[in-house]
């Protein structure tokens, strides 16, 4: 028989498909053409099977799916840490809305964007569910380096630089998603920022534009418990049972922190299939609380993990995500087998896919799949001795033992280093919005 | 006015000496003769008024106090990730109490202790609390490194290779507090295991001989509920009444985890002055609980910050600590102001001085206290744009930005890298260990 012709092989000395579940192979390659997966065998028989244009050794790697980040508002980067150690409102009113009413503008997104997408990828971050305003920004940033994406047609009824009425919001969002349809990477996604800050006639019409267009639908839901209180005093209704009245709640869902929750918002969320994008560390940092993750798992709910945007978290790093999930899940039920690593690598990768409605293309290493890759390197001593690789990459490893990362075949990270953009860009479009935000 | 000849001259971009409290000095400098910080001062006035033999530039850093590990295991280090996602009893019964019966000897902790000691330094830690057998192994192997420490005289009543009984312990570590009690740098503490696991009469002699040595007391106490509850049952006391019974509780008893505390608890280790570890993520992991640190602090207490072995963390990883520790304190309180910034970095430095009556010598940037200083470097984009560099510290960097440490005026780490040590031995001794145990 002859070798098949492939692009690239990439022989790994573990790989973490999560499809097939609970799994680590050792001594195992991928095979990549087109993009595409077209095998993942061990390494003897690949350099039988193939003959690759390119083949990658990663010796002492994990190679695991690239990392969904179900959750970001990637243009706030520019933000980070401007106001820690504050309540959500204050924070809010003191801090982030004066800064952006001041300052939000293409430009402000465009370079806050790039600077998050560079750190996402390099912490093997391969697809990003944003929203904020100025998408067509975002998805300028994102293609020069080569993010996968969906972006929020983000609506709210306040006026802001972007936009004067919900009306405008989703008119300039929908010419960006028309803008950028066929582009291969970027998606969008109908995005009400939350319950509170969305009328009910717009989020109906939201509900029936996404059946029409076939879009996820991105929204805050449950974030703190004086959210739902206020709900009640002024619809009537907690925020969620809303939402179902208005016919939002659907598989295509995806409800941003769910922290407060009870049995029947719960019973609600699973029974119309809607997921939840679980974001840990800025729940902990603006006191919200802690989503219950073992009761929406328990329920049969699909759970991805997000980062918010780094004016609140402060990292947008899912290896920390991960770690805090498992954490955060062991300490609110009591049990320590509480989501396994097996289990938390799932939710950043497969779980946050479905929730997109993108498991069909990625998520996981599987044959058909997008080549979205990310190979962790256990280089450090501070890493050894690892007996049980997939638990190294929840609680021992983390964003700086990325080494390499593609997206669709093509590689955006090599040894560390990101191809598409370089070290003193980045540090001077950071330094320069430093500087404008100070004043 | 001739300048005034010292050692060393550090210029950094930022100092958070830590006292006075809340401070970030900008463009100081940090004079260090014989070992002690002489001076701390604008960098134009260091400048006229001393003449270095090695000025250290740090234009881009933040210089802190060296960080203090109020709690550790450190020879466990070579058991890193052995057994995770396993509740504690399990993880002990299975995995780590055989594992040790099979291999603990001195080369196993000394080994252990190497590579602890190795990735702590590389993290800004200067100064380790630690229990476990064999502590002539650990001070061979912090000595080796320099690393300042307090090694626990660690007594427990069962047999292990180390020793057979409690006076076997003792005896044994009391023959190694003797032989080092010269070295500059390493200390002692008597460390009965916890109030489970060492009877009434064993407390009872290492109260006495804690007053009579002058030695802090370094004991887990009440982890977790169960322990509570088999001490009623068994002793008819809590755990910490018991301790206060036989004369243990006192200024000099820093207690571990301190999980599962009722009022009374923390009443009585209020009056008698005691200090407290706080191990938030091995908490976290093990599904023990969160302390109740705001509690702990509103009555006065002085807690420390701990990372507890790298079988149940792990991550011997302060920055990883502080911001758990500031994340679960706001997540436990629902307040967002809980725990700032300021107040993280002290209880990894002052306060865990304080806690081991060390704070005359370390814990803060002061004239005349020890030179254990840790500077971290803001390269990254990922880590701008910066606007509160305290804030940076426990939100966004992390030990891979810690760029030099130094000991007692010594340095440990310049750049990144070890000088006391290589990269090469580190990984061959990780790697002999790893082999040995999993077979």
């Amino acid at each position: 028989m002859m070798p098949t012709p492939v692009d690239l092989l990439i022989e790994a000395r573990w790989i973490i498909p999560v499809e097939p579940a609970d799994t680590t192979l050792e001594h195992h390659a991928v095979a990549v053409h087109n993009g595409r997966i077209v095998a993942v065998l061990p390494t003897a028989e690949a350099r039988l099977r193939y003959t690759a244009a390119e083949t990658v050794s990663l010796p002492e790697h994990i190679l695991t799916p690239g990392l969904i980040n179900l959750h970001c508002h990637a243009a706030m980067t520019l933000m980070r840490g401007l106001a820690d150690d504050l309540p959500l409102m204050r924070w809010l009113q003191e801090a982030i809305w004066p800064t952006e009413a001041r300052h939000a503008s293409t430009a402000f997104v465009r370079d806050g964007s790039l600077l998050a997408a560079a750190e996402m990828l390099r912490g093997g971050i391969t697809t990003c569910n944003d929203m904020y305003f100025y998408p067509e920004a975002t998805a300028e940033a994102f293609d020069r380096v080569g993010l996968r994406a969906v972006l929020g047609i983000t609506i709210i009824e306040f006026p802001s630089q972007y936009a004067s009425d919900a009306d405008d919001y989703l008119h300039k969002g929908l010419a960006t998603f028309d803008a950028w349809r066929d582009h291969p990477l970027i998606r969008f996604a109908l995005a009400p920022h939350a319950p509170y800050t969305v009328a009910d006639a717009t989020l109906e019409r939201i509900g029936s534009l996404a059946d029409e267009l076939e879009l996820p639908i991105h929204i805050h839901i449950h974030e703190t418990a004086q959210e739902v209180e206020d709900s009640l005093r002024t619809c009537g209704q907690r925020p969620i049972t809303r939402l179902e009245t208005l016919g939002l709640l659907g598989p295509n869902l995806i409800g941003v922190h769910a922290v407060h929750l009870n049995d029947g918002d719960i019973e609600r969320l699973a029974l119309h299939g809607c997921a939840v994008a679980h974001c840990p560390t800025s729940n902990m940092k603006l006191a919200s609380g802690a989503a219950p993750v073992a009761r929406l798992l328990d329920k049969g709910l699909n759970v991805g993990l997000g980062t918010d945007g780094a004016a609140s978290n402060n990292r947008l790093d899912l290896f920390r995500e991960m770690q805090q999930a498992s954490l955060l899940a062991k300490l609110s039920t009591g049990d320590a087998t509480a989501l396994p690593a097996h289990r938390a690598l799932r939710m950043a990768t497969l779980d946050g896919a479905r929730a997109l409605g993108l498991d069909h293309e990625i998520g996981s290493i599987a044959t058909g799949k997008a080549a979205d890759l990310c190979a962790v390197h256990i280089a450090d001593p501070d890493a050894l001795p690892c007996f049980h690789p997939v638990s190294h990459l929840i609680h021992v490893l983390g964003r700086h033992d990325v080494s390499d990362v593609w997206v669709a075949g093509q590689q955006r990270l090599q040894g560390g280093r990101l191809l598409q953009i370089t070290n003193t860009e980045l540090l001077s479009t950071a330094r320069l919005w430093q500087n404008r935000l100070r004043q």
